[in-house]
């Protein structure tokens, strides 16, 4: 067994609840920008959510869709782009990172979503290797890491997916030295148990999402894999502890205090997505969560500070 | 005359309406602080509104009110700011700066009014100087200042104070040398006066607020102030330009396109504060003004962006 260091970071009570930013804080920055992740710790927020998928030259980024999203990508030549988005996967990191996604374009659903995030011109996707290069300088040691892998549902034979994406991964954490400052995080469960196989040192956590929210249709995941969830609904903390995880990290809609205390009482953490408003934050405080994925990490620690507590 | 170089980044046209940050970015960050002006800065604000006051070792600092806002200070200890609000001008810069002014207490109104800044600690009232470090750092030289000089209304002689004040701020700016990017800026029109006497070479804005407003009141300057100008609400532009200044700034209520008009065809620039909401913001540039001075900078270059306008 190892004692997994990096969950007391992610571990609530004695008057703390987590802050976790969401790919930074989407409401205010770019999300998945290192121009974000360096806000969000200006914030004095100690974890940070993000999602890593690979380029074709097999280089772990950083950004959430598989596919280039136009909603918030810039040509080199300053225009929106334009026709089919390019797969990630298709791309080097140099054809990557030609493009601009310090914006978001105010005529899609998504850029109206988030009306108050700030435009920011000749920002790139960063590579993993970038955020660690920022979390290993000194004044970010005791910075903690959610790192979400994407799996491609498109991808029907999984094996060598899961085995490319896990070993790059896991090779950059130890380059950097910082396998024990991160929580490895997927909906895909499966891809948590090649997690285990490669890097058993390094503890698990299990995204769910038993119901389906009209919000969420700009995003490319939950609607793919909620299928998966649903009839599980009331039995996600066992399964989860049986497949060996350590994080339990449902949708804020479907937590409820008796999930959280069931999960707590069979040694699960509870961290839960992505929680934006002020109801919604008090209620999942109340609910008594460990931690709180979030797109505006400010406003969370505020709601905190009137309740008396701290993150 | 002087040309006033420093006007060409306070005028708006040719696709373009200023975004000056309003103590930097009050929605999202401490006020008045360095840690705010930085993120402002990082959104590609190219000016900052700030207040200026003298402690009692006649360090010119940057802090709004004339006492030390209980509401936004905490002790050494890290307990709020308890009994009488200490006058800044009573304390020595090594007194005001045990204090730390990194977050907003959520219990009072004020805190309740900005529930969404960031609460930090450890975080300083900055002396002007520490500003002018910032902005005259390579990365910064295209950034202009809109500096409040800020009058207290309960002393009765003026000169001294005036003297006192003008002379000290404008002793930095030409110690940093950055005259031809500052604008000077008070509620206080005969402190703008002697601002001309001390600096003929530096443009005088000229706040103005015609009618009072509820979500103010914790505010310690305009209750104060309005009485001088709600009776020439309408003949507010021309005062100013034969006062001899050059930018009127008039609260966002007051503004009408027609006033925007009359002040341009008189050679004044208009910047209109403190414009927050997404509405009011949209209205504002369709009245035309130059300039937009605001706690969420964000948000005004998202509208000015969804107009196909920049900043």
């Amino acid at each position: 067994m190892f004692d997994f260091p990096q969950l007391s970071a992610f571990r609530g009570g004695n008057g703390k609840v987590r802050v976790i930013g969401h790919r930074g804080a989407r409401e205010i920055m770019p999300e998945n920008t290192i121009e974000g992740f360096e806000f969000t710790l200006s914030l004095g927020v100690k974890a940070l959510e993000f999602d890593v998928l690979l380029t074709a030259d097999q280089v772990p980024v950083i950004t959430h869709n598989h596919r280039v999203s136009a909603a918030a990508t810039r040509n080199p030549d300053g225009q929106w782009l334009q026709g089919i988005e390019p797969k990630v996967a298709t791309l080097s990191l140099a054809q990557l990172q030609e493009l601009d996604v310090g914006g978001l374009d105010g005529r899609t659903r998504y850029g109206q979503k988030f009306s108050d995030q700030a435009f920011l011109n000749g920002v790139r996707v960063p590579s993993l290797t970038a955020l660690l290069e920022l979390v290993t300088k000194t004044a970010y040691l005791d910075v903690f890491l959610m790192l979400e892998l994407k799996s491609d549902p498109l991808i029907k034979e999984k094996t060598h997916e899961y085995n490319q994406l896990v070993s790059a991964v896991v090779a950059l954490l130890r380059e950097y030295d910082v396998s024990d400052r991160t929580v490895l995080h997927s909906f895909d469960w499966d891809m948590l148990k090649e997690c285990r196989r490669q890097a058993p040192d390094i503890p698990t956590s299990y995204l769910s999402q038993a119901s389906i929210h009209e919000a969420d249709h700009d995003e490319d995941t939950p609607d793919l894999v909620h299928l998966k969830f649903i009839r599980k609904k009331d039995s996600l903390p066992k399964a989860i502890a049986e497949a060996g995880g350590q994080l339990w990290c449902p949708h804020f809609s479907d937590v409820t205090s008796d999930l959280v205390d069931e999960a707590h009482a069979i040694g699960l953490l509870v961290s839960t997505w992505t929680v934006n408003k002020r109801n919604d934050i008090l209620s999942m405080i109340s609910a008594g969560v460990d931690g709180i994925v979030t797109d505006h990490p400010g406003r969370v620690q505020r709601c905190l500070l009137e309740r008396g507590l701290h993150w």
